[in-house]
């Protein structure tokens, strides 16, 4: 029995469009599930070796579903991302034209990146209803319900539909990011063009708490990627902070960071170290001058000098 | 005719409660519309006076909606900030027991505060369907669509419900905040216990350069009590942060941090300083030594005097 | 009876040659005096209308002398600095050759501008004895009490002495800075290329608090070109510190860093904006961005407009 | 043949009271040389195990010759500090009266804490001429040169003189600091009251450079007790600064900030761990949340169990 991986369902979504990117995907049963719950507990179970799931899209910001479940519950770790271009199809059954549209159905997360669209487009009557995914309503459509659906190209074929648009998408460079989770384990060794993911809760607040755990990274030439606030559930306004960084738990400068971060949080949770996508190896910036991994160890080293008296 | 306030209905919704809260609303027009985005466009559009939304709940955090809403198109400010608590009641019709429910309803925002109460309370094949807001669930139980509905306790006379069960919510001190939203004018006058409310963008992506931006309020001893990042809308990790900060843009430490964001800002827009719900005068910090606004004055007659040579 | 400039004497030291530089020397009677603070207590005094004393050089450092009698008692401010090379001359009496040498002579402070050239040049059992100013040595060695003096080469002619070697100095690029003090009033307008010095003393002992005084230029862009430690003659380890920093009071950038250290420092002295001697206007590095003038005027119009709601 | 340590001499000034506070001088021989060159240099050539000299007091500063000769040349490092009160003697022949003083001498550090007093005791037009060393200058006393001496009670005895008047000093906690200075070996173990002695030279000239190097000891908790700047000798306004930290270089927190500063700093120079004087253990305070060697270890153990997902 090969091992599996959980993505978030059905079948004909942009997830597993984005997850059969992935190499491996190849060896593996790969099952949809209904939720991000219920993938993330398909692996914290132990049905399940990996879970796929969206986890920020360019519109809409960070799916907050998935961040809340790595934030809290048992520990997960992210060994893999995937950046998918988004872009709508409209479609419909054989026949209908555009004028015939009077109902429209997708995944609500669909609905900002089609709203200008639509505006331009359809009938200002037409009525939009929410679907529990893409595929859904493309489903529902080849059940007769609605119209139309907005969804994934590739998804026509599956529902026995045509698109009748293609290219929509009311934002430019419109892409989400996914990621493949599992359980704790040793890390991929680094690229070269690594991320770090860390979830952090700051100790008191005072002006300039934030700012301080922010030069943790800084003073070490770390450069962030990504910060978002989620809320602890304990009352409002207290929120802790999932992070992304360049570079990898294996360099001395991203380890440091954590470390210093450690030190001073409540509490810390390491979300993993793995390969960014959309970044080449040659494009990665080189580290700032006196933070390469080089210049740690020659630090460490004249610092053993130093306690020493060899110098 | 009264002049209106636009705020997101329908009527029996937390929404509404928390409105008739403001002493006001006893002398305006209250309006339900159907989105966050209609309630800004009415005062936009010159329909409404001013509007009433959510922005901020203890459990989902940040209302992405209503900050992407702020944050983009014709500038808007905050005038009043309202904190409300969340318990739901589970609404029936009357002669329901608990062991007849197969399906409930609400709006999807509650969900994340009634699910470990639903474990522990109704049948495991309970049925979950979304509503478009709990009012409107409560509306459907009535017409008899589903078994019972999730809603404020309030709710059940409009729909003829009974409130089966009372307080239920997942986390405790469960709270949603909400924001009163007018065109841009002069800000209220300082009560002492205040906030700001601003919206930054970061001008290039390198290590620090977040922590550049919260040093500003940190040298000055502007404490932040809200970052919360929202994608810009240009591609995938490009975000602008809505930053909430104590104080009032009257306050000489608040006026000179915004101005130091200004400078190294592309962009950075005011949302407004209004005062702070739940936080009484009485109970705010002193201003940090050397920041106080009689501080301020002292330092500027110094300079002032050491530029014309006296002292 | 025209004003006068008291500056270290006697004549025929240094100090004058550099004094002599600025134009309107010309137009000014010169008065020798015996030391540093008597120079400063002519200004004090009313004796003067200002003092012209070295306050730095590039082997010893910073003239404690002088650093000290700013720091302490009755205010006085810079008005312009004058950089003078120093190279020294070894002179003799007509007549004596380097082999006749037993004896030299100088100030204290020429010693470590020829100490290598002298082990490098004289006999090894030479003896150097102190004389109260380079010029008093040549005086000296003119009465023969000494066989040598090291002194400006201008001063050979006045002792009726001889330069033996000429542009002796162990240091390349040796350098005096000297300042032209007075009491305290208008500063001269910006050139475009000058220097502010400001005293400051810190409020309390604790990790980063000089950091914290430092961030107050930082944050603004603003360079600094000395900073000096002096002791405040409260106790051992009680340090104030004298900082020179690039631009003018007139610059928003440096007024508002020194209100910031005149907020949280328990004692500032403004010591003046005058030109700076050695950089030319055209190279004087821009302004980082977000701190020019310009810049410090949009965000204040962009203040107010925010305070009035006009945006 | 014992050890010898080299001191600033001659014999009876207060460099030589000082040592002989250090218990271990019962067992070595005390060499006093002519200058602190001189006795770094018999440290340097072998010819002494230690050199005891003065580094700072509390009228005048940082002793720069000390500075200057530890900054530069083969690297020495400091082993203890001695921190001494310092109140002069009038010292006079016997049968000499106040009135009689028409000369005084000393060296000239003496004079800026003994000024004042001379001002208000002695006749306006006494004449003060300079010693090499305040010992010397009782000899020249002794010797009828001069008729009174400035210098350590402790010296009359020693030269035939008596005290005329006693405890003499400007400022009140008048110090002076002294340290013993070896070749480069292991520092002593911490003691709970350390102090960490560095030079640190900066890589280039920009706003906030100095601030940067300061916020590697900031962010670690490690505060500073002083900073003194010095030139570097290639120019004016070209300085490297030496450094004094509270803690030792086996405290991690110390040990991180040095390593830091190797990274960034073209040069560092250890000058050594050493129990501080005149601060006891118990008045030491406690590290800073997040900064103690307890809480390093326990983020270096996480850290490594994130490395290896074991969390």
């Amino acid at each position: 029995m090969p091992a599996s991986y959980a993505y978030l369902g059905p079948e004909g979504t942009f997830t597993e469009v984005a997850l059969r990117t992935l190499p491996e995907t190849a060896t593996r049963e790969l099952v949809p599930v209904v939720s991000v719950p219920a993938a993330l507990d398909a692996v914290r179970g132990g049905e399940a070796e990996a879970a796929f799931v969206p986890i920020e899209n360019s519109v809409e910001g960070g799916i907050t579903t998935t961040l809340d479940e790595l934030v809290a519950g048992e520990p997960l770790m992210i060994y893999r991302e995937v950046l998918l271009d988004i872009t709508f199809a409209l479609l419909v059954r054989p026949g209908t034209a555009i004028s015939d549209i009077k109902t429209v159905t997708a995944h609500p997360a669909a609905q900002p990146q089609v709203r200008n669209w639509m505006k331009d487009n359809l009938a200002e009557d037409v009525i939009w209803e929410s679907a529990a995914s893409n595929a859904d309503g493309a489903r529902l459509v080849q059940e007769g319900r609605y119209d139309a659906a907005f969804a994934g190209e590739f998804a026509a074929e599956k529902y026995g539909l045509v698109p009748l648009v293609t290219e929509i998408h009311d934002a430019e460079n419109a892409q989400t990011r996914f990621v493949l989770v599992g359980k704790p384990a040793r890390p991929a060794a680094p690229t070269g063009a690594d991320k770090t993911s860390v979830v952090i809760w700051q100790r008191e607040d005072h002006p300039g708490g934030l700012m301080e755990l922010l030069q943790e990274f800084a003073i070490r030439g770390v450069n962030l990627v990504l910060l978002q606030s989620r809320p602890t559930g304990t009352g409002i306004g207290d929120y802790c902070f999932a992070i992304d960084a360049e570079g990898h738990i294996a360099d001395r400068r991203v380890a440091e960071a954590l470390m210093g971060l450690k030190r001073v949080c409540p509490e810390v949770r390491f979300l993993g170290s793995y390969p960014r996508a959309g970044v080449a190896v040659e494009d990665v910036r080189p580290p700032r001058s006196g933070t390469s991994d080089g210049e740690f160890v020659a630090a460490s080293d004249w610092l053993a000098r130093c306690q020493d008296g060899r110098f």
